[in-house]
């Protein structure tokens, strides 16, 4: 039994590793896909591994056949494509949903979108090391946490198409509010990353000193700056919009660094343990709960 | 051909994973090797699985007719154990190497010991995920830096003999002052250390509002919060013998943080970016210089 996803005809915007997991992976569900993206080897590449059946650089060709476009650009290029012209161009009833990384204000923008379009935000908590088409994965998104965010032109019917998609992905849907999403994703995905340049930076700086610092960095230090390596673009948008969450979370951050510091610096070492022992503790419930599911 | 390392009596103090590492790596170097441990069931594991020839929980009787020991246990043990009466159980021209993460400390001890013995101190840039002398690994230390910091008892022969047991163990000498090792150590583990449990803080923190947190948290935080999950007897014991190096990074990080976050707010996008690049840029350099050995 499948989910009870259809499409009749199915446009994905932007085909890169997340764009093209879902094109793969919504294949048997769709009667027809069409890839939109501004560059042309992409959508020949697309093309000729059947990822996709037509290809068009032109956004209002793309979509306005649809009954269903997911929008897969980054945060920025899906904001200007919501509040720009794409609302002219799609069919009442057309199921509209992004994946950006940051919620307030792509659904905000989609609840400006003519009535009758059935429009709603996602974000699927899902990736890869490798980036690109090329790399793309029909696997990509199952198991993994989809977050749905309603905006105001979901309707009931939008919710349930929106589910039996990620069903049909294989993913896990989390509903909430655009706003709880933004918090939450600043903590765990957006500080993370600004912490992860900033101690390349101090190392960095250190280096600048003694060099030895980079011929001595092991495995800790590769974990810690692994973010620092994402991909600059899609930061920086998902950092200027979500950029109070963002503050909220280094606000915190640094109030949590500097209990730590302040019980270091004057040798508390009972209260030192029993701070870097609930960190310890948190950090093994979590895994130990990830890997019960 | 070997590294013309020899030992007749080689005695490794503290049978964890990176003792007992050294130990198998060494087996073909010494005529006879002893462990000293103050758990029987690890002494009864080493014995059993041939990791070492003799086993005793008496530091004197392990180290008296030794004429190679190597400090393998925890910082602060290390420490007791230099400045406790090690000196006068060990042989004149007996070398003493540790592998204790900081080096100011041991090496400042060391400097104590008797005239005669041989004493240096060691740290090598090698783990596991794993702990324990079940996890041991002759392979451990091939290919890694291994750091060794000069003492008052270091003499020309102490250090040739040193260099040879690290070749011995297919690992690459770093020769520097204890100091300069544990200001580089410092920015490289020590503050990742702290900033993981930081993380793992102001999730939990967000997590007493929102449990969303722990539901969404992926990839990123699992890499970010790893550090969080270390030992913390070890990981108390560095801190506490490397207050100020890491007060040190601690003061060079929030600098770098506060520009990332004063550039975020201001919306100064154009200089994000810049200082986000050159973080990128860093970190993507160190990972070429890495793969390319």
């Amino acid at each position: 039994m499948g989910s009870g996803f259809t499409a009749r005809h199915l446009t994905v915007v932007g085909l890169g590793l997340m764009g093209g997991s879902l094109a793969l992976a919504l294949r048997g569900t769709a009667e027809m896909i069409t890839g939109v993206d501004p560059h042309e080897e992409t959508l020949g590449y697309a093309l000729k591994h059947g990822i996709i059946d037509h290809a068009t650089t032109d956004l209002k060709r793309g979509v306005e056949e649809a009954d269903v476009v997911i929008l897969a650009a980054p945060v920025r290029a899906i904001i200007n494509m919501v509040s720009g012209r794409i609302g002219s161009y799609l069919r009442s009833n057309t199921l509209l949903i992004d994946i950006g990384s940051t919620k307030v204000d792509i659904c905000t923008q989609m609840g400006h979108l003519p009535i009758g379009i059935q429009a709603i935000g996602g974000h699927p908590m899902t990736g890869k090391e490798s980036s690109g088409i090329e790399s793309s994965d029909a696997g990509l998104y199952r198991g993994r946490p989809f977050v749905l965010c309603p905006t105001r032109r979901t309707t009931p019917a939008t919710r349930l198409r929106a589910l039996s998609l990620i069903e049909a992905l294989g993913a896990v849907p989390f509903e909430m509010e655009a706003q709880r999403h933004d918090q939450a994703v600043g903590a765990i995905s957006h500080l993370p990353y600004l912490l992860s340049a900033a101690l390349v930076l101090t190392v960095n700086y250190e280096g600048e000193t003694d060099d030895a610092v980079w011929e001595l960095a092991a495995g800790g230090f590769r974990d810690m700056s692994r973010l620092a390596a994402q991909d600059l673009n899609m930061m920086k948008d998902i950092l200027t919009t979500n950029t109070q969450a963002v503050a909220t979370q280094l606000a915190h951050f640094r109030m949590q660094l500097a209990m730590l510091e302040a019980l270091l610096i004057s040798k508390d070492e009972k209260k030192l343990a029993a701070l870097l022992h609930s960190a310890r503790e948190a950090r093994l419930t979590w895994m130990r709960r990830r890997e019960g599911k």
